[in-house]
């Protein structure tokens, strides 16, 4: 089977119903996968111009620049797209703690399951 | 800041409109992130009792108990749920390759920004 591995570009990729795609953010250095939040399409092409992460927020509703407030800047050195362009991976230098929490990682919990 | 870590249950959880969850799978040897996918509680409890990766198939709308017909089966070594108990990062052993594909990982595309 030959698969085709070429770079896609932002017209490529599939948002959802709210014109948002899921952007999960690695840590390039350690490989921890520190969160995943969301983009539409101006937060990416400003993540693409700007080599720093910005997401959409869907609770303030507006682009998210990431450590614009919170200092916790997230400086990318790879973008990628999965087999279905609906998912992006970045792998980014992580400033500070990703997390609100101030938790380097945003999974510091575990799920766990209960007795039925 | 304290942090509560305590572990959560599926009661915690956050779905979406969908009833669904994001679910991201990370080799739990390499730490390459493999995929994203999507579960519903259902499918979660699955994943807890059997110790497989189960999904739920947007596209197929049924449960994906992954490897069944592929053979990609994923058992997971860990589970963990985010800051927003909004998305599940899952650390798995990956029979084969993760992605229909046959790449070992979903994401083998670079994303490219355009001259504007």
């Amino acid at each position: 089977m030959s698969v085709d591995r070429s770079p896609v570009d932002l017209d490529a990729l599939v948002f959802n119903a709210d014109g948002l795609i899921p952007v999960i953010a690695q840590d390039a250095d350690t490989a921890e996968v520190l969160m995943m939040a969301w983009a539409n399409r101006e937060a990416l092409q400003r993540t693409l111009d700007e080599g720093r992460m910005v997401y959409w927020s869907r609770s303030r509703t507006e682009l998210w620049r990431k450590g614009d407030t919170s200092g916790r800047a997230q400086h990318w050195t790879s973008l990628n797209v999965d087999c279905d362009a609906d998912v992006i991976l970045a792998t980014v230098h992580q400033e500070g703690a990703a997390c609100h929490t101030g938790e380097r990682t945003c999974f510091y919990r575990a799920l766990e399951g209960k007795n039925r």
